[in-house]
C-alpha cells in the first residue's frame, strides 16, 4: 500500500502517459478489462461476498446492500459499460476555438485531460470500474476512494483493471484506489491538491457536503435534487398529471424526481383531485399548504420544513401561488440549482419561468427525471452537476476535459 | 453596516433582477458610473488620502503605496475601464448549443450569468470598479473584500458606483462591499455558500492560498506564474533571446513574466553569450545550474529551490537540458501550470512540446507575455486561471457566465 503522496507522484507521471494515447489504444484497453471483468467473474463474487457478509453483520439496511451487492449479471453490466464507453467518441484534441490576433499569433483552444480526478464514493462497486472508465476514456488518471462497506469489492475489481491495462501495455496506475479506511486519510486525499487536478463526490448529501467544506482541490458538486413541478393555470391538466406522476413516482430514490409541486391557484380545484387520483395508485403521502388541504381531504398539512426537503420518497410537498412569479420566487428559493419545470400552454409564462428558475436545467412540459447523461444523448454519466462552475446537469466525457491554449507565433514579443 | 448572510440575500435579490436587464440598460449604467467617477474626483481623492496617510504612517513599501495611490489621471481610467466594458458584447443568451433527442425533446444550452460572485482583494482601488464592470455586464451580483488598506478608497468608489446604478434604476445591491476589516469576517465570507456561487481571489499568492484553503464556495483560482521559455537545440537564436529579454524584462511584477530559463546543452554555448550580454541592461541577476555556469562566468549557482520560484523581479533561473522530452519534464514538474514557451525552429519538437505541457497556455515562438484578457483579444480580464475546472488563462467576460439547459417538451415521460 502506498502513501498518498505517493499515489498522487505516480498518477501525476499516468496522465502525462494517458494524455498522449491513441483513440485506439484507449478503447483496446476499455474491451480487454470489460473481459476480464467477465472472466474473472467467480473472483469478485467471492471478495464481494467479503463485504456482503460484513454487511449483514453490521445489520446494513436491505437497500444499501441491494447497492453493494454483485452477480453476474451485475458483472455483465458493468463490463457492458465499459464496451459502451470504448464505443463513445472521443473528444480529446477537439479544437474548440481557433482565432488569429493583428500582430499574427494563431491561438486554438485545445480540449485536453483534466488530469488526476479524485473520486469519492460510497458502498457502490459498479461505481468503481465506470468512473475509471469515463476517466480513463477522457485521458485522465484517477485515484478513487470507495466506501469502506465496498472494499474487498473494490479491491478486486481495481486489481482486474490493472491487471488489463498492464495486459494492453497500458500503465495501471492510471487508476488507484485508496485502501486505508481511515477517516483521516479520505480527509488527507481532500487536501491532495498538489497532485490531483479535481474531486469528485459521488453519493450522499451528507458526504458531498463534507467534501465540500473539507477539500482544497477544486470540487464538482453533485446530486441533491429538490426538483419542483409548476402547474400554471393554464396547464394541460391531464399532461400535468402524467408529467408529475412520472416526476414523482418512476424512480423515487433518484436526484430528479419530483419532491415538490407548485400549483396556480385558479386551477387546484380541477387539477389537484384528478393528480390526487393518480398518485393514489402509489400511495404517495400529499403534504400541502392551507390551500391545497381544502381540495384535498386527506392531504397533511405541510411545515416550512417540507419544502426544503429532498424526500427520497413517495412523499410530494404541494404549494399552491396566485402567479408564475409567485412560483418562480418559491423555486429559486427552496430549489437546489438541479431540475424545474412548468406545466402551461401559456408561452410568455413558460418563457419566463425558463428564463427566470436558477436551475441546471430548466423544463417546459416534461418530466425533470430526464435529467441524465444517457437522456441527454451523452452516452454517459459521471454526475449530475448542482454548481455552476465548468458543467452544469448531466456531465459526460466532455465535461470530465478542459481545455488549454496552443499558441503558435514567428517571434512576437509584447510592446 | 449589513451582516454577511444580509448581504447575501441582497446579492441573491439582485442577481435575479439584473439577469433580466437587456444590454442596453446595462450599458447606459456602466456610462453613468464612468460619468459618476470622473464628478467625483475630488470625493475619491480625499478619501484615497485618508488610506495613503494611513500606509505612510504603517511604513507600507513604495510598491504597495503606488498600487494603493488614486490621481486624477487615473481616476480617468477607471472611468475608461467601464466605458470600454459597456463597448463589448454581450454574451449572455447565446444559445452555446442545441440538439433534439429521439423522444421530441429540444435542448438548449443557453449562456446565462453566474449569479452571485465574491471578490476577494488586496490594496488596489482600481480593482473595485474593474470588477464592478465586468461582473455587472455579466448580469453578476458582486460582493467585494477589498484589502483593508484600501477601504477608505474601495467605500468611496462602492458609494459612487452604487448612486450611479440607482440613478440608473437599477439596484445598487448589484455592487456590495464588505466594509468589516475583521479576518474572521473575511474567513465567514468564504463560507457564504448559500448564496455566493463563485469566489475569485486576486492578489499575492498568500492570499490565493489562504482562499483556496478556507472557502466552502467554488474557487477560481488565479496569479501564480512561474513560466518557462525553452530555447530547444534548433532555436533560432536571435529570436530567442528577443522573446527572452521580453518575457522576463518588459514587467517584471506579473505573473507572465519569464521566470526560467531551459536550454538545450547543444545551444548553450552560442547562445547563452548572446542572451546573458542582451540581459545585461537591465542587470538580470543569472542562477544557473553547473553547465550553464561554465559558461557564463557571473552566474550564480542555482539552487533546488530556485527552480521552483516565482520571482517577479530581474532574476532569472537557468537549467539545461539534453532533449524536448527533459525540457517538458522539468517544466511540467516545476511550473505553475500558467504559460509556458519552446522556441524552436524544429516543428516536430514544438508539437511535442505544444502537446505535453501542461499548462493554460502554450506558446511557440512568441513571448510569455502574452496571456492577457486584451492581448487575447477579450476585450476585458478578470483574473488568470491557474486551475482546470471552468476556465483556464485569461478570463474575459464569457469566464463569469456559466450555462443552464431550457427543455421544451410536449409532455414527455421517462419509461
Amino acid at each position: 500500500m502506498f502513501s498518498l503522496n505517493e499515489m498522487g507522484k505516480r498518477a501525476v507521471e499516468a496522465k502525462g502517459i494517458l494524455a498522449g494515447l491513441s483513440t485506439e489504444q484507449k478503447n483496446q484497453a476499455l474491451r480487454c478489462a470489460a473481459g476480464k471483468l467477465i472472466e474473472q467473474t467467480e473472483y469478485l463474487l467471492e471478495a464481494n461476498q467479503q463485504d456482503m457478509k460484513q454487511a449483514v453483520a453490521n445489520g446494513m439496511n436491505p437497500g444499501l446492500q441491494d447497492r453493494l451487492r454483485l452477480n453476474p449479471q451485475r458483472i455483465q453490466a458493468i463490463a457492458e459499460g465499459l464496451k459502451q464507453i470504448a464505443e463513445l467518441p472521443d473528444c480529446l484534441g477537439e479544437v474548440v476555438e481557433s482565432f488569429e490576433r493583428p500582430n499574427g499569433l494563431k491561438l486554438q483552444k485545445v480540449r485536453v485531460p483534466l488530469g488526476v480526478i479524485g473520486i469519492i464514493y460510497e458502498a457502490r462497486p459498479n461505481v468503481t470500474a465506470d468512473a475509471f472508465g469515463l476517466c480513463f476514456k477522457t485521458g485522465n488518471a484517477v485515484i478513487l476512494k470507495g466506501g469502506s462497506d465496498a472494499l474487498y469489492s473494490n479491491k478486486a475489481i481495481v486489481k482486474v483493471l490493472r491487471e488489463a491495462l498492464d495486459f494492453s501495455g497500458i500503465t495501471p496506475d492510471a487508476i488507484q484506489l485508496i485502501e486505508d479506511t481511515d477517516r483521516e486519510v479520505t480527509r488527507e486525499f481532500m487536501k491532495l491538491k498538489t497532485y490531483v487536478d479535481v474531486l469528485i463526490p459521488r453519493g450522499s448529501a451528507g458526504l458531498i457536503q463534507s467534501v465540500v467544506e473539507n477539500s482544497t482541490i477544486p470540487v464538482i458538486e453533485t446530486g441533491t435534487g429538490n426538483c419542483h413541478v409548476f402547474v400554471d393555470k393554464d396547464a394541460d391538466i391531464e399532461m400535468a398529471v402524467k408529467i408529475i406522476f412520472n416526476a414523482k413516482t418512476q424512480r423515487v430514490g433518484v436526484c430528479n424526481a419530483c419532491e415538490s409541486l407548485v400549483v396556480h391557484n385558479e386551477i387546484k380545484e380541477r387539477f389537484l383531485p384528478a393528480l390526487a387520483q393518480a398518485l393514489k395508485e402509489k400511495n404517495v403521502e400529499l403534504r400541502g399548504d392551507e390551500r391545497v388541504c381544502e381540495v384535498l381531504s386527506d392531504c397533511v398539512p405541510a411545515t416550512e420544513e417540507d419544502y426544503g426537503k429532498e424526500y427520497l420518497d413517495y412523499i410530494l410537498s404541494l404549494k399552491t401561488v396566485d402567479s408564475v412569479d409567485e412560483a418562480i420566487a418559491h423555486i429559486n428559493r427552496y430549489g437546489t440549482k438541479h431540475s424545474e419545470c412548468i406545466v402551461t400552454e401559456n408561452e410568455e409564462n413558460a418563457a419566463k419561468f425558463l428564463n427566470a428558475i436558477d436551475a441546471a436545467c430548466v423544463y417546459w412540459n416534461a418530466s425533470t427525471r430526464f435529467t441524465d447523461g444517457f437522456e441527454f444523448g451523452f452516452g454517459a454519466e459521471i454526475g449530475i452537476s448542482t454548481q455552476k462552475l465548468h458543467a452544469r446537469g448531466p456531465m459526460g466525457l466532455r465535461e470530465l476535459t478542459t481545455y488549454k491554449y496552443q499558441i503558435r507565433g514567428n517571434g512576437q514579443v509584447r510592446g
